[in-house]
């Protein structure tokens, strides 16, 4: 068997050490002759499963207790949707800041659905190099909500603060975060919050699974006429069972909490780690004469981390001598092209290591 | 390790082979150097897997080339709201044939969303112990299309019959079939119907997943008020990859496809398994003084077979003597109680005569 360097932006890499103790039990779970994908959603011995999965993330991410905690389906992109039909009420509108590609989606889906939304601040004229600052985002009066993306996937672009909400007539209003791709890599003030979603392939487990924060008095906002299985405040009720949940990702994400806590030593010992991940990568983009990354410094992701090289010419060999050295899915997002390496929690110190003593050595050789 | 018979309804048993597959391949897929819920679903190695399981299950149930199959999330319940948001256009009912309580959600769901839906006949009357008959089907005028539900999951009352959904004005509506628990259980004739839609937790894989089958000529009739992710036109076009799929679900539905095929010999040989599974069970539940079933035989359920105990005082006793003989899983649905067996094309044949021996020597014991 061998297991290569991922740095692929998601379905991410996820710890060896989970994957080895879902092979473990794939056929018999602890004894009880079925495989967890086998077992009702509401059977006792699922229902711990799931319970614990809960519970290790609540002290994981610190959750007061006046908060929710779904387990839901569709990926972020079916949150674009839910946040308004959950967050809207009658006669507010969606404010939104804007930084990047994924932001830009959930602008398109509640336009689509609502009509309107509006665009409180954004990075586009930069190219998405910086994000707003607090004094540049103006929010509408009627804003229902402020949604940002803390760490855009695709263009590694991050918040390094938390928007204020207020509006003009003080009324300070909800805070929604798209935390996909940065979610667990660092810990997390979630009282700031209104809603916190992330899509689970990146730090929390396979495609398919979405967790959702949700601050309890947020829960009766909602319009009528949304699909049940959107509704926050059914899936609290029903413990995110209004149907038969996506059983097996989530004990899966359950697998990877337990990671976190027990085997990395939680939350400020992960941040450390990818501290000094992202600390040696940009730190080989800078020093080098042939790798080069945009992004404002104090703006940088220390979840994905793009970079081109000063000839285009040489990106095909780069990618083959790469994957050849045994580190994986480098390429760049088909929609900007050069590279990236996605080093989320589950990618390794080592990884890092060897991918910059790959860059180095293939600068000297070809830069 | 051990393997139990395992006779849960939903989320239910899958193939050993199966997961002895996925075992396999869990950390290291086919000398990839990862798994293959840690790929891109971008990748060439995914999109094989993705267009294999497709091609597999094209050719097991024999779909026509002007059907598209849909891989997608959120099991029956998302699709209660997503099918009236492509089929129902402008103007048009959502019809029903109401035999259970899955039938009876997908009503609600449409009422909820659309505020209209008319249920052209139904079983309730008769407490679901028989279909309602093609004579008793009464579509509305402006029926946009009759959506039924060939196996009911928790009353295993079944179809005997294609409904016919011709309109009093001569208009043929499209028919459509939340097929759940029945798919890929026996041949289907795919052209009968306009769209199929069903969740994978019984026959298909793990829960999550949910495959659609969508005749081409539908997909441009869909609102455009809809979220982005409900579109079957939108998910076609996007080789149902407008965000990330449930990938690991749907290579493990690709892996239950093949077995179908390669272990099994495909739907006919399945169907003559299945076949003698249930008629073993029903001839032991009707030959017997203490199990009773209360559906007309010829509306029983292949799939799920639900059966009372002359004196309910013994269910409990029976539940905990058959759990200690290796036979999990056999209560009935909390809403309507007493024991039900589901057997699904992974519950062996072998699982059947352990359970009838069991019921048998029950009955002998206490009876």
């Amino acid at each position: 068997m061998t297991r290569h360097y991922n740095f692929c932006a998601g379905p991410a890499a996820l710890p060896t050490a989970v994957l080895e103790r879902a092979r473990e039990e794939m056929l018999d779970y602890q004894g009880r002759g079925l495989s967890v994908m086998e077992m009702s959603h509401r059977s006792d011995e699922y229902v711990a499963i799931a319970e614990k999965a809960e519970a290790d993330l609540r002290e994981l991410l610190n959750v007061p207790s006046n908060y929710r905690i779904l387990f839901t389906q569709g990926g972020a992109t079916q949150q674009f949707a839910a946040v308004p039909w959950n967050l809207l009420g009658p006669g507010g509108t969606a404010n939104f800041i804007e930084t990047g590609i994924w932001g830009k989606k959930a602008i398109q889906e509640a336009r689509h659905l609502f009509g309107a939304a509006h665009v409180a601040a954004s990075s586009a004229e930069s190219g998405h190099v910086a994000v707003p600052r607090q004094q540049d985002i103006a929010l509408s009066s009627d804003a229902a909500y402020l949604h940002f993306t803390p760490n855009e996937t695709i263009g590694g672009l991050a918040f390094d603060y938390l928007p204020h909400t207020q509006r003009e007539d003080g009324i300070e209003v909800p805070l929604v975060a798209d935390l996909s791709s940065s979610i667990l890599s660092a810990p997390l003030d979630v009282s700031r919050y209104g809603v916190i979603y992330a899509g689970a392939q990146k730090n929390i487990g396979p495609a398919g699974l979405v967790v959702v924060i949700v601050r309890e008095d947020l829960l009766d906002r909602a319009r009528d006429d949304m699909p049940t299985l959107f509704s926050y405040r059914q899936l609290a009720e029903a413990g995110s069972m209004i149907n038969t949940p996506a059983t097996y990702s989530w004990y899966l994400a359950g697998l990877v909490f337990d990671w976190l806590k027990n085997d990395v030593g939680g939350l400020d010992a992960m941040d450390a780690i990818n501290q000094r991940k992202s600390d040696k990568l940009y730190a080989a983009i800078d020093g080098s004469a042939l790798y080069s990354n945009p992004i404002a410094p104090i703006n940088r992701s220390r979840m994905n981390v793009p970079f081109v090289l000063a000839d285009s010419r040489l990106d095909s060999d780069f990618l083959v001598e790469a994957e050849q050295a045994g580190l994986l899915n480098l390429k760049g997002h088909r929609s900007v092209g050069g590279m990236r390496a996605s080093i989320y929690n589950a990618v390794p110190e080592a990884a890092v290591d060897a991918l910059v003593a790959f860059m180095n050595d293939f600068e000297q050789r070809r830069g």
